[in-house]
């Protein structure tokens, strides 16, 4: 029997879904597999919120690149915004650690000083954990990091991935591209020291603003919490593996949709699209596509939602208003074309065909 | 600033608690962290228990010792021993999975089953998780496994480590030290090739039972389920470090207890100690002390539990007769000493000193 090697995460993701089917029917479960929770029956009439992270060192995170306080506040950071992406707030974490033989107290405290700042911050408690050597093979670099995180939501608060319809319009809290900007820039050290060396100094704040955003996410749980209070989103995601990618599935729900998988389209208007100014200098300093950035860069961990069109303008007026931070109109769902697609100047459709953010192929 | 190394896994969590000394407190927690599982409020009235647990290969398993659906049986059945510590039921398992490149489709599907057979057998949700590629540098035995279970028990049904008292006999399901001498047997396999050409074959069987019963444990969830159900246990905990050490932790309650921390001493009678015959035949033949293994051993998930004199008869009593599974009487809970002494035949008490497993000196 051939051997096949261990496919990437999202065909992984599925073929653990076809075997785990049943469970969406089940008593006290009230979403399974494929959302950014998993979604229970809570006390006092709430739902809770469950959602999972694994973080590999050299594979998700550097420290090369982070300090180990970034490192535990990024960590957290991408928990938390599962529970945002469903309009929710994070209540308890459990937190599993392997450190490398190497690992010093000191260093556990700046990791865990990073995780516990964020926790404190959004009133989310540690509840539990496990503490283990990694792999002895690794004396160095072997870190793991997982969380597991508990939030809580009204039921008629939660937004789910499904629920999106044909005439809603696409929008975006913040602005895209940094994250992946500022991971370009730290693997291309070489240009950043002489993009440096002979850059103005608002081009280097830019860079730094880029850099920090990738070790250091937003977290738009204010924002979300707007949202769903208002019941202002059909349905909703955070940003993590490009806008690209992540917008592919609130137009294919999973599990248990009232339509076929990838009925839905999604035309996008990329004048309207919030490219950050960084990662437009950036690109323009490595020779990249500022689009490419904000449309397959990942982890800028901004709110991806779906609305109606009155709702939408809603939702922008209220979240820039009350938090200060942008939200784009940036497209509309249709069933007239299937995928995604942009627009050009001269009203011309074309798909949009670059592949999202991948952690096997990372 | 000299930099330290990180502390033996139990001064760790202590260091972890001490810094969420105030979690306890809040809304929603019953029980922070310091158990085998946090207790939370949960749906209609009942609590929620949640543990988590993170594997890494070639610390807490081997793929020359197990096969990796054994692996996978084991890692949910190590959290759901912590359910059943508590008195509670598994309800929803989240796994997170990371896995060394040289990971074939063929390996995942032997780990997945692995784990979902036990999921099945005992009625537990997969309800989400996360997959990642592992450390680069490891090609080969990288894999990370990290379970989030979550359960539930009744409010009134809900066992943890605090609770016993003075003149509380201490009481253990099934038979012990299987585990340990099992794991002895696997990394002495000279010895092992050597004493099976030349052992009888009941000899060979129990060197069987005892690798068998480190690779896949038992789960004493029914026998939990008696004890909570019938308010048989003052305190309870599964035995994953060994007799000794979880003995101690139900005499030092490490948060809120109403008694300084160990103030409670613990008698055991040498004789009553339901050492395996697996693992008396194991040290013979390995020229080590059956009672190492029994109460140092580690990996037995039996249950350790205090009761009140009357109370431990009619557990014993109960849990014989409706599971098959032996309980013994192996001490008592006293206010005399300190910390865990022995009784020899000549009623002589001499205090107990060999430490337990620790997964930082494995």
């Amino acid at each position: 029997m051939s051997s096949s090697k261990i496919p990437a995460e999202f065909q992984l993701i599925e073929r653990i879904q076809a075997m785990l089917a049943s469970a969406a029917a089940e008593k006290g479960v009230i979403l399974g597999i494929g959302d950014d929770c998993a979604v229970l029956e809570g006390a006092e009439g709430k739902y809770l919120l469950v959602t999972t992270d694994m973080l590999i060192e050299d594979v998700h995170f550097s420290r090369a690149f982070s300090s180990l306080h970034e490192i535990g506040q990024k960590a957290m950071i991408v928990n938390i915004s599962d529970i945002a992406a469903m309009g929710g707030e994070p209540r308890f974490a459990f937190i599993s650690l392997a450190f490398p033989s190497s690992f010093s107290l000191e260093e556990f405290d700046q990791l865990w000083e990073g995780m516990i700042e964020v926790a404190r911050r959004y009133s989310l408690l540690v509840l539990g954990g496990d503490t283990n050597a990694s792999f002895p093979q690794l004396n160095d670099h072997g870190l793991v990091i997982n969380i597991t995180l508990i939030g809580e939501v009204q039921p008629s608060e939660l937004i789910s991935r499904q629920g999106a319809g044909e005439g809603d319009l696409i929008l975006l809290t913040g602005q895209i591209g940094d994250s992946a900007a500022g991971l370009d820039l730290l693997t291309s050290r070489r240009f950043f020291a002489q993009a440096a060396s002979g850059s103005k100094p608002e081009d280097i704040c830019c860079y730094q603003q880029a850099v920090q955003r990738h070790r250091v996410p937003v977290v738009r749980l204010s924002e979300s919490r707007i949202i769903s209070r208002h019941h202002l989103a059909t349905a909703m995601i955070d940003v993590s593996d490009g806008v690209a990618t992540d917008l592919r599935h609130l137009l294919c729900p999973r599990l248990g949709g009232q339509r076929e998988m990838g009925e839905l389209g999604a035309i996008l208007w990329p004048e309207k699209i919030p490219v950050s100014e960084a990662a437009a200098k950036v690109a323009r300093m490595l020779g990249k596509e500022p689009l490419t950035y904000a449309l397959c860069g990942g982890e800028d961990y901004e709110l991806l939602f779906t609305a109606t069109p009155d709702q939408a303008y809603k939702a922008k007026e209220l979240i820039e208003r009350q938090t200060l931070t942008s939200v784009s109109i940036i497209g509309e769902i249709t069933e007239k074309v299937k995928g995604i697609h942009l627009i050009d100047g001269q009203g011309q459709i074309a798909p949009f065909l670059a592949a999202g953010f991948d952690h096997f192929k990372r």
